[in-house]
């Protein structure tokens, strides 16, 4: 297998699962939720299976109602990933940090410290944050403007690359002879002035093992897919049909090369919402118990929180309302078109679009065999929809076991899948070094 | 022994040692220093020792011409400590995070992280940051005057409180059954309006197992003592002679009564940079070879930083400069009092100085055997002086070792510490818990 043809597996770490009712699903194990050992677990399973990495999504905020329907992390994300490096030695680490409600100088120290804690695993999932109850928290009287948010994150990202790359490689010369520790003339204030940020010193680190911290995005917009374009090595993204993926994989690597980057530093994966079963039996049953548990109202609020609109107004049984137009909305770009599209071709009540369309989350969903899973997973692969995939197994319990021991081995004997890890960092690992 | 006739010890980690020529010892392993084994080992090695916690002080900037003089730090506290929870199930994790350079929600969130990940373990050593030359990483001009900052601390530190206190304790239900996962009810949003800050939300995580980390602080000005009369529950402070902590150790306790709370709510930490020799010779051996090796100008450098002076325009050997009046200084106020105090005293150059008063940050430093180091700790401890020690070996390689091996046993000998965790919290083990 070359580095070219081989899927790449990324795991989204969830504590019950990334189906919305998995916590009430009987094989969840209510009490290891909140534990640590839990997350150790999932990371050291995922690891013998060879997954490429693991990956936390983030929010910097709560919705009180919503603590009702669900767990929610218990962990920051850059912290569980430094605890769970201690106990895994190849696994990629991949942490979200917002650009909106941070600084350059700390997200900088943070994954460079991340990447010198685990080996050089580190990466960043760059977000911008669109969830508006997100600026109460932080002191604003509301959420910047999209095409603002963007342009900070595309400065906030050019400073962390300056601040990555303050210390040369060689900088370090600990010659206790000559008493000399480090050598300044390869450490760099970076003085950046721009719009968003004035940064003027070095990183107060020495350089990570990789340089720079694999960079990662999962914006979807036209502004998110640029900002992808220009910095990402890897992109997550939320395609439901092979069509679709399709037509993002061809443009995200075209804007990629307009960028003035090879498209194949740029890494694209669908999220696979997925359900296996030993046998088609098996994975029909479970997900008929997690339809049955699920809270619909909870659906609704996570569907409000992405589309920036209040349904409260509205009953579940009402039909689905129209969505305002895309220059009028302050949230996910993306995901409001997505839904529109959904929602003026077909007629729905919102309880009928959750049920359809938002178990979960918009994304490919597949029930069924290891054979069936990896045929869906071969086919976007091989079809020019996807380098690999965002995993999300609906059930944490259960779940994460049976694609990492059923549908893993498949992908290895059809040759789509190393069978161990043979570089030393993250970047090197996905076969992205020296492109 | 109760829980209140007994020794706490921190111990300090340094990549090295807490003496600034530490790097240039023949016992130091240079291809540790940046490698998080060697943390993980001195952990361990503390823990088995019953060390009450490990305590990484930290800052937001680095001086390039400083580098040649020895290593910073390469891993951030927050993620550094997560990482060491992993390998240690008892001791303490204390880390630094700047109040004037920070949001409290990140704050509130990191620690209530590191305690979740730690199982009850963490600690928030408070600092307002006094280097001029951090503001220019966040965008600032230069620094906020001291007043402010400390102002700013409260406020910070209030809002902190107010997040982790934002989930009640049974707040989290898990009744699968009826899709009850968390109580509404009993998670608050904090609505704070103060003057530095507007937060809204509840914290997005659970109560964490201590409910509020352990709060330190490090502060020793008119601001600062009062800061940690308010909030500390411990407090590490820079005290050179028996005299001097006593008079600080009896003052920041009436401050603490002042602000309505217990003074056994408060443990006073004086630092302890300690060398120790199985014979008095080996001690003083050790010392000579570090004198030697002591860069001057590096001393002179972190001088000039928490003096908030520029040094440049004299030669080491000039007089040492008069120091500016207090009301002037926009550094660390109670350092510069310090020197202010022995430099008006004695006619000292720049370089008399620093050998003089320097090599260990102006801290209580004993070189000696076990029971000479013992004898120093016992007095001030009996003596009204402290009620445990900052821990600071001069070298990590054999010093760590020298001090938790030699020392550490007579003490327990001498029933001034305990020789088990007896608690499941660092807040408990510290005999905190109740009072």
């Amino acid at each position: 297998m070359t580095k070219k043809n081989r899927m790449i597996l990324n795991l989204l770490l969830s504590p019950a699962g990334s189906h919305r009712g998995a916590w009430r699903h009987p094989d969840t194990r209510l009490e290891e939720l909140h534990d640590i050992r839990h997350y150790h677990r999932l990371a050291r399973l995922a690891e013998q299976a060879r997954i490429d990495s693991l990956f936390l999504a983030d929010g910097l905020s709560v919705e009180v109602e919503a603590v009702r329907h669900g767990p929610i992390l218990s962990f920051e994300p850059l912290t569980l990933l430094s605890s769970i490096a201690s106990v895994t030695e190849h696994i990629g680490l991949i942490a979200t940090a917002s650009t909106t409600f941070g600084e350059p100088y700390h997200t900088a120290r943070f994954f460079s410290s991340l990447d010198a804690i685990s080996g050089g695993r580190a990466g960043w999932n760059i977000v911008t944050t669109g969830v508006e109850r997100t600026a109460y928290n932080f002191g604003l009287a509301g959420l910047p403007p999209h095409a603002l948010r963007y342009e900070r994150a595309s400065e906030f990202t050019e400073v962390v690359l300056k601040l990555w790359d303050s210390w040369e490689e060689g900088a370090l010369v600990q010659d206790q002879a000559a008493g000399l520790y480090a050598d300044p003339a390869k450490v760099h204030e970076i003085c950046h002035e721009g719009v968003h940020f004035s940064v003027r010193g070095a990183l107060n680190a020495v350089r990570c093992p990789q340089g720079r911290p694999l960079l990662v995005q999962a914006g979807a917009s036209e502004e998110g897919r640029n900002l992808a374009a220009r910095f990402a090595e890897m992109i997550f993204t939320v395609q439901p049909t092979l069509e679709e993926a399709r037509a993002f994989y061809r443009d995200i690597k075209r804007r990629t090369a307009l960028a003035g980057r090879s498209p194949e530093r740029l890494k694209v994966l669908p999220g696979l919402l997925v359900n296996v079963g030993a046998t088609e039996a098996e994975a029909e049953q479970k997900a008929a118990e997690l339809r049955a548990i699920v809270s619909v109202e909870r659906s609704v609020m996570s569907l409000s929180n992405l589309l920036g609109m209040d349904f409260s107004a509205y009953s579940l049984d009402d039909p689905f309302p129209p969505l305002p137009e895309p220059q009028d909305v302050n949230a996910y770009h993306s995901f409001h078109a997505l839904v529109r599209g959904i929602t003026s071709q077909e007629r729905l009540t919102i309880r009928e679009f959750v049920h359809k369309h938002w178990s979960g989350s918009g994304q490919l969903a597949v029930t069924g065999t290891p054979k069936q899973v990896a045929d869906v997973m071969e086919a976007w692969f091989l079809g020019g929809a996807a380098d690999g995939f965002n995993v999300m197994p609906q059930l944490a319990f259960g779940g994460v076991e049976a694609f990492l021991g059923l549908v893993v081995p498949e992908l290895q004997r059809r040759g789509l899948f190393p069978d161990r890890y043979t570089g030393r960092t993250l970047r090197e690992n996905l076969g992205l070094e020296g492109l």
